[in-house]
């Protein structure tokens, strides 16, 4: 149980209709079938939920898993502003906040790294189908922090969906890579 | 806390590539956005992912839920063998356990009410198409249970999936609801 290296709380916040419950399962089974790692992945829902923020939390360890709730994320990934407005004071000292230009002005400063990006642009300009931009938020965290190789997500997406909409997942996770790969840590 | 009159503890499993955290997640969103309930939704992989028997947790209550684990499912749904194998002794006492006659062999006395349901063969034989089968479960689940109107799943689905997925999710879980109504308590 100490001799745990590999630990990450995850937080993907945002509203519903951005995809970022199938992101966090991308990346929970991606863990555990191609990196041999545990996850838990979770979604609470309520008022908030209908109130329009919505979180989708995942624990990937190389351990068990023993609390599935997230109290402080260590990273935090905000796509909108109202899910910046509420979450953004939960991240660990120290952590990793992620932000979306286009979805979020940041207002305070958090005890936290503070990375913005211009996702939602890049998938609109390069790719012109905002769907994909939950793969291009999820190739944006593997390539800020690893987590799990970019290949083994390859491989998840290509059992997941349709040979028709790898091209797009592709593309988007490609471009999210590039953008996080910037802020390697 | 003490005056929650609805809880219901609901675990799906099965294999991994029966689509049974998409019905969780189908009748997570659907009690929280149509029917004015909290839901809490969690996977929990590891060892047993990779190894095939899946599972896929719902809460649902009509009160905050502190706990998100299910140690005691109320409601187990089993979709093979080795998911009924590893996790038919955790049922509540008194609780329900739904299984496949496709896929389970039921092969042990459990202290819980048990149905067997031909859910797999009725999709086959009357839709022609297994990837529905989630939705058959769904159907089944609150045509015996209620738990949230079939109406209120209707308009999850229409949101959640392209105009042509929507006849044979439509059949799907009207089959399923006929087959559980039959149980309704």
């Amino acid at each position: 149980m100490s001799d745990q290296k590999t630990r990450f709380r995850i937080v993907f916040s945002g509203s519903g209709g951005q995809g970022l419950v199938s992101a966090a399962i991308i990346l929970a089974e991606t863990a555990v079938m191609y990196e041999n790692l545990e996850a838990v992945q979770s979604q609470s829902y309520g008022a908030a939920a209908r109130g329009g923020a919505t979180r989708s939390d995942v624990i990937i360890s190389d351990g068990p898993i023993n609390l599935p709730k997230i109290d402080q994320p260590g990273i935090l990934i905000c796509m909108t502003q109202e899910a910046y407005t509420k979450f953004s004071n939960l991240i660990r000292p120290g952590g990793l906040l992620i932000t979306d230009t286009k979805y979020v002005q940041t207002t305070r400063k958090v005890d936290a790294r503070q990375i913005e990006l211009p996702l939602y642009q890049t998938v609109i300009e390069e790719i012109g189908n905002p769907v994909v931009l939950n793969i291009c938020v999820l190739g944006a965290l593997i390539g800020m922090k690893g987590i799990v190789k970019k290949s083994s997500v390859e491989k998840i997406l290509a059992e997941k969906f349709p040979p028709s909409f790898m091209a797009g997942n592709q593309m988007a996770l490609d471009i999210g890579f590039e953008m996080g790969f910037e802020y390697a840590e």
